[in-house]
């Protein structure tokens, strides 16, 4: 297994790869970050590994390509299976990939609609937003981790996208931990994990980034 | 095995009820097929077992409810895992994973977008349709099935949705077989499978249902 190649295409600021990022942690694999300048021109070996989408993340194991973050991480669960990130039980799989996917269709274009609105829009897209947490509170229920008591599949498929919620709340106006206080200690948490915070982009430099965005989209 | 009690919430002409039909089919599953009304009055049962989205299918499997279409044709492979739907190795499976996905995403909202439009926007979302076709010509290649020589969890995931293409051809004034020769092919070389044919529905009726949405839908 040491001589594998993993090398991911990254963008410091993507929940996506991230996920891909803590997931390797998450299995001890060792692997090249290499950053893409999504602004600017994007490198030959991701317009030919991702031809489809031409977007990080792609991981590169062996040469070969695999492309969309849940993919990627489900990819890893089974190359490298301990410790596993999925329920050992078909059921409790469908129901990981049920809440991975709820969360894939709904958490950051829910978040983006915030800091894409303008005037009264933006109270509706909070609303939308906060009963979008207000369901994954539902599936944490009184549990740890959406995996019980070890990190698994939907953790890492969702934590990363909470780096983006301190921009949600500047631009939409409200705390996570007030709407969400369950959600709000589920990342605390998260953050304490070795693989988790060593990848965990700085809540205010996303911020900035999004503030970017929005004079790039003419938002402001 | 035989013990085993499987209901499927379905909806005779809905392409997603459809894929779950079909894989419980190819392995061999019996199971009762109860209709939903989604024009009228859904079921407490789609309700209580569907409480996030309230749509079909629902696979009960022994009183446990697995929801979202991809979700229920990949727990299905792994409860029955004769004959298998997902290739053997890591790669593979997120190969076909990829493509699934890409059809989900694309297919269905891409073809509806084709019945949805007036004027100028028919011949738009018609291109933008048949670049999908394109797309999904690459993936198969040269191979009888998405899944090679056997039929595979690509080609349950698509096909049901190739029910509704004669409809979008009559609205969108194109030809699939003139426009994507191998998709068509490859929908003929479905048809001559039992597991498909017993439940595709008619696309003169499936034609019909969509007309009947756009008068519902005030398109015309």
């Amino acid at each position: 297994m040491s001589n594998d190649e993993v090398i991911l295409l990254d963008f410091w600021v993507s929940p996506f790869a991230i996920r891909a990022k803590i997931a390797l942690a998450e299995k001890g694999v060792e692997f090249e970050a290499r950053q893409e300048d999504l602004l600017g021109t994007k490198s030959e070996l991701l317009l030919t590994s991702n031809p489809i989408y031409k977007k990080v993340p792609v991981l590169l194991h062996n040469g070969k390509a695999v492309n969309e973050s849940s993919i990627i991480v489900s990819y890893i669960d089974e190359v490298w299976p301990t410790p596993a990130l999925l329920p050992p039980c078909a059921y409790g799989r469908a129901t990981a990939r049920f809440w991975a996917d709820y969360v894939d269709k709904k958490v950051f274009d829910g978040g983006s609609k915030i800091w894409k609105s303008k005037g009264d829009e933006v109270a509706v897209a909070k609303a939308e937003f906060i009963e979008i947490l207000k369901v994954l509170e539902g599936a944490l229920g009184e549990k740890n981790f959406f995996g019980g008591d070890t990190y698994g599949f939907v953790d890492i498929i969702t934590i990363p996208l909470a780096s983006w919620f301190y921009a949600y709340e500047q631009y939409g106006g409200f705390k996570v931990e007030v709407e969400a206080p369950k959600i709000a200690a589920w990342i605390n948490r998260s953050l304490e994990k070795e693989s988790v915070a060593s990848v965990y982009p700085d809540p205010i430099k996303v911020y900035e980034f999004v503030g970017m965005l929005r004079k790039f989209n003419g938002i402001e």
